[in-house]
């Protein structure tokens, strides 16, 4: 059994939530702020057995990994009369692995 | 050394609270939100040692476990007239025990 | 590869996030609310190799350690006139050191 901290951006949250209920793996939201890389984030705290690590992995990978994406002008400048979109990247998860010694349900 | 994340529902939240701080045992409760198994919950982080793991979850399941309750009919239908009180499942907490490798106090 | 989980004294916070920032330390800030020995609180979850984990505790220690500050009476009592400032313990940085078995970024 293993304790996955995983930390996403906010965009992707509800993403990746909704992904790892469908798969019937539960996770509990922290509430948390920045590391010194990011500023918002959102910390879940997933328990597997250890042979559905993998497949939790993939599933936060498919839903919250780093990719880029096209931002309207607008979007980073007032006068973006002459921009052309932009190429940014967003998303980026950080997962760490902990053993677990033991889990009681009451 | 253990540490203990305890998610219990929020209505149990202080009676444990009280109860570990009665036996002096720490705890910091994180604010947490939704496993898919429930919308609201707290979690308590709780760092103890190896001797003391067993006294820690009496105590949670003392306070937080699964029970029957009582709910009155007004509480969960709008035209209660002829209804009759309802036994629902309330409660329920879920440890997980984590090894420790160092505890330091400046 | 450590987990430290620092809880320290919110007027600590901000010293401690920004020394650990110049280090290049990731933290990311969970909400917490009291354990029993003190009403608010802060927990970092911070990852580090091994080889870090000392210069981590070194700089948690430095800002957050508990010492001895003068208190203006005014700052305690209501009636200070004939009262002399007093020394408080303040600070205090509880610190677990856990496993971590795996790192992964997207
Ligand atoms: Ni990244
Ligand atoms: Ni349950
Ligand atoms: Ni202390």
């Amino acid at each position: 059994m293993k304790m996955l901290m995983a930390i996403v951006q906010p965009k992707d949250a509800s993403k990746v939530q909704a992904a790892l209920a469908k798969a019937k793996i539960g996770a509990t939201k922290l509430q948390s702020t920045g590391g010194f890389l990011r500023e918002g984030n959102t910390t879940f705290m997933i328990v597997v057995d250890d042979d559905r690590v993998d497949q939790t992995l993939a599933i936060i990978k498919e839903n919250a990994k780093t990719r880029e994406q096209f931002v309207a002008p607008s979007a980073y400048i007032d006068n973006a009369a002459n921009a052309v979109p932009m190429n940014v990247q967003v998303g980026g998860a950080t997962v760490f692995v902990l053993p677990v010694d033991q889990f009681i349900h009451f």
